[in-house]
């Protein structure tokens, strides 16, 4: 029997995850709530998603705004084993209770803190510790790559220490109306940045510091790392060592793809639905080696590349399926991931 | 018996062109030309489709970076009935000898000048003054929007006299690491600018003039028109008028539509490829009418507004389709295009 | 003897009035009023300007950051003729009745409602009638780019109507870290925009409808318009009608000032106080005729433009300039207002 | 007698070089050098700047456009001690012969390889070595930033090792109409980017590593820095360290100075010419220390940081200062250079 899943918070993430859901053959989309009356829940019930009201503001206004409603927050929880909460920062923390009263598993996002579900998530890291709980946390999009990246490298046996420099997008696209930041880059107050540390959330044993900073553009972050290796290692190891993880993938200066806006372009192309990277994009040409120190650098789709873990992240708390590699493959095999975006030329670049 | 199409330049238009050739039950796409090796035409060839060598060099360093040649232009014009130029501004006007020599009809785009095929084409303008022809020429974005919206207007006996402010796009978001401009407006330096003389080409009656500048944005032109009526009319037979002509859709500022970043969220939403908008978007609730003048102002999908219109012309030149309505019922039925973008809320907005 | 001036609201506008008023050999700069305890404050005590509390809580909070406070508002206005409030939107209609009691002439920005104080300033159009009044409204940057050069062609009989497109920067760069638009424009959602009525509380007799649009940068807005001329005319009258009438400077393509930020850079390079242009800047080779119908672009420097014009009202208000024009001379050459920003090629261009 | 001067190249540098020259009571500038006809060269005109053709094709077309030609570029050499060549990168290159051949001592810019002339020079780095040489390379904003800070901590013997991320901005505010990057971030194809093996030029003992990119922002460049300290020490020690350094001043996030716009503004409000920061300006309460690392984030002004250097090396050429410090202390005062922006708050906080 499939997962029955509801989506609590149509927006940037929600909307992504929504479809994601409506995608994989062992899941069902049960519906969506929202507070909105506008566009975008109007978007979902065009696209044939049951449309709830998060609240009874919300029913009234939606009753108002001509949007079909399908019922309470209530009656949608009733209907499903699992809700992902991709409501904005800090509303999920109250709702967790409701959840939990409702008997319904839960799936918060990044935005809300470690100890509100007491599990944090990132799937080729700790599948298996979420399998059967009540909740947990996909943590953000930029703790989700550096977990992907350093953590492969740590699997390896190659990682000593990552001091990194995240390079952020000012606001989402959907909200650059307002909001925004313009000709200017705002660092963060603090180091180091919450991300560093939330990193640990999922692998304590990391031994990584971040500075973050806000710059003037709206597409998909990109991270810089200067690493310490255990030992001397070459090029072709610490590749090898990204190749073997799972949700990486190499794109190359020598393409062409030499800038964010390049590889969103190159999403678009390859037909992702919004555009979506789903990967973390590491610059393969661009990664050096000196000694026993790396410099590596990579792009993340902030919008989209929590999908796959959230998706994954569901199996777990249901539990129908109890190993994580497995979820993995059938998440990306149906999402269509990818390991090259290119076809391999005809003869493969040296390391 | 299907129309044979090649698309000469695989660039932001031709990609475009490409895909909806594809699509559309009576046309093949033979392949693509370019001179490029980056990863524009690995995409292609990722995608399936055969791509040739625009020129003898080109050849050679495709073979060296590995892209799979299917053979040189002239191969490929050898078996195609009509070729859709996209290459770069001025180069299809040497091309067009070119197509001319191998008997194949050419489809050049809005960079090119109108003496270059001595026709202009807009659909729903002039579908049956192009077929038969041996070449046309399918306006530029800008242009293709102020043919659509103003034509409609004048069909309806409305439209004495137009004067525009065409705000483009800088740059469009492939090219935008390089090419760009920052914090700034940039003014055309001469009035009128070239795209109200332009739509001329196509609907010689039209009284319009136009100024230009380019904003510090990658994504769409908006255009903000004062319209001298040729009587006092009321908005809802503006409305009607705009309702009764086809690629016109509307967009409300009351649906939270109240930017451009909105509409083209909104097309990625529902699932456009790329999130191409080939409809012009009219905002609905801004249009004022005050006696017999009007004040309009809508957005155009630079990359995307003239796919409609390419595949038309097509068939067009190919004279496989005579009748422009059936063309563009044809043409927007398999793109999907669309009047309204949201469903219809409960109960209308009045006029 | 001097006119005595306090500034309440030490922001954008506020610190470019203080300092002009420093600049006036007829007035004094009591001190400025604010309830920031930052940088801003902070660098007026810098420059030796006594800093007010604009409330009690404020004069608590700058004693424990360390700022200097000379006094409370109400001990700022006991020892001024004249107050300017440059306080956020809205805050000086309140501000009124306590200036009132104290007996103190108010001149209040744009910001505030033309009803505020039943009298809206731009000196070259209505200097005398602000003359010993109580209060009066310095119109914002737009309105007062609009009165200055439509009324100038207004004075010369030559318009008859006028229809604009006015783009606006976002935001200013001091703010540019927040609160900004990114990547897109952004329409504003009814027409007219508020900038043509507004111009008519000065000038009641202009017919002018304004459509507004924020774009994506922080420096300056551009207007373009649409005249209607009274009479078919030469673009030697309407330059010569634009010379004829203060602050209005010439800008040309032909220089290589093709853009907001080159006059931007200009600005820099002339050594103004923070780049600020007091003048409009009229692009003269792009303004172009054709017939009885006019098109016309300029700049305005939106923080600096009613620097001038707010030192002008000061002196109406406290009666002691009668003449506006004796009044305008006297600022322009003080702060070093121009007519051409370059000095004269060897040969003049023809009209 | 006082040094007498050239600049070579009248744009972003050169003017701000030519102005600094001229504040100087031990030089006097004889003029410019440039080949432009435009608005930038009409302005040193204007400025009363003797302007000379650097080429002959030059003169004929500044008599053309009216620019008053004062002479030859041979001319101007023949008048002058030193000249700073500021034309763009690699012409400077050939000009060094010219020079060479005319007797005339020449300071080269961060453009030029350090190959050129052979000595590359930071004033608080290697003044001495420079004296009485024929020709030097002030090194580039981003390397002149680096040796500054780094510097300062090598010499409190606190720093082993560095590793850096250099957000730069994209183009300069007066190109930014053309040639700019927008809404993206362009990661530098190579690790390490030129900047730090520049900075051993200067320093060679350094052991840093940098990587850089360019953001979407015209103004300023931030560095964010991994240290790796000789020992464990305490943020009292690293800021002390830096105040013992000239030319790097201290901004705080706690006064409102949160981003570099903020910092550019602040600049303006003190009345700075262009706005120009000369000294690094460094954020004060973001440097963090653990343990044997440290992490520090500064601002430069890329436009700006070389003016001090520039002049400090013309007077090291000419010889006629032959100790850095009383140079370095010279330029500083006349330019009106701060350790602190801002006046101390009553009690200063706590390190």
């Amino acid at each position: 029997m499939n997962v029955r899943v509801a989506v609590n918070g149509y927006g940037v993430i929600g909307k992504r995850v929504a479809d994601a859901v409506r995608d994989m053959p062992d899941m069902d989309l049960v519906g969506v709530a929202d507070i909105a009356t506008d566009w975008h829940v109007r978007t979902a019930a065009g696209l044939g998603i049951p449309v709830f009201a998060a609240t009874e503001e919300a029913r009234a206004a939606m009753g108002d705004a001509g949007v079909p409603v399908a019922g309470s927050l209530a009656d949608l929880l009733s209907q499903v084993d699992v809700v992902v909460d991709t409501t904005p920062k800090k509303v999920a923390a109250t709702n967790l209770e409701l959840y939990r009263d409702a008997g319904v598993k839960a799936v918060l996002q990044g935005g809300e803190s470690h100890a509100t579900t007491g599990h944090s998530f990132v799937a080729q890291a700790n599948y298996a510790t979420a399998v059967g709980r009540d909740a947990t946390r996909v943590v953000s999009c930029n703790t989700t790559g550096t977990v992907r990246v350093l953590g492969a490298l740590q699997d390896a046996g190659l990682l000593a220490r990552a001091r990194g420099v995240l390079i952020r997008r000012a606001t989402d696209p959907v909200e650059s109306h307002q909001g925004g930041i313009m000709n200017t880059v705002v660092p963060e107050g603090s180091i180091p940045s919450h991300q560093g540390p939330d990193a640990r959330t999922v692998r304590p044993e990391l031994d990584v510091v971040t500075m973050a900073a806000k710059a003037s553009h709206t597409q998909t972050h990109s991270h810089f790392w200067t690493l310490q290796l255990t030992r001397p290692a070459s090029r072709g190891e610490l590749l090898e060592a990204l190749r073997a993880a799972p949700r990486i993938a190499f794109v190359r200066m020598a393409d062409g793809v030499t800038a964010l806006n390049t590889t969103v372009e190159l999403m678009r192309d390859l037909g992702r639905p919004r555009g979506d990277m789903w990967e973390v994009a590491v610059w393969e040409d661009v990664l050096t080696v000196e000694g026993d120190e790396a410099y590596l650098t990579y792009q993340v789709d902030n919008e989209a590349i929590a999908t796959p873990e959230t998706i994954d992240a569901i199996r777990a708390l249901a539990g129908t399926v109890t190993d994580g590699a497995t979820s993995i493959a059938m998440t990306d095999e149906i999402l269509g991931m990818r390991r090259e975006f290119l076809p391999a030329p005809a003869s493969a670049p040296m390391d």
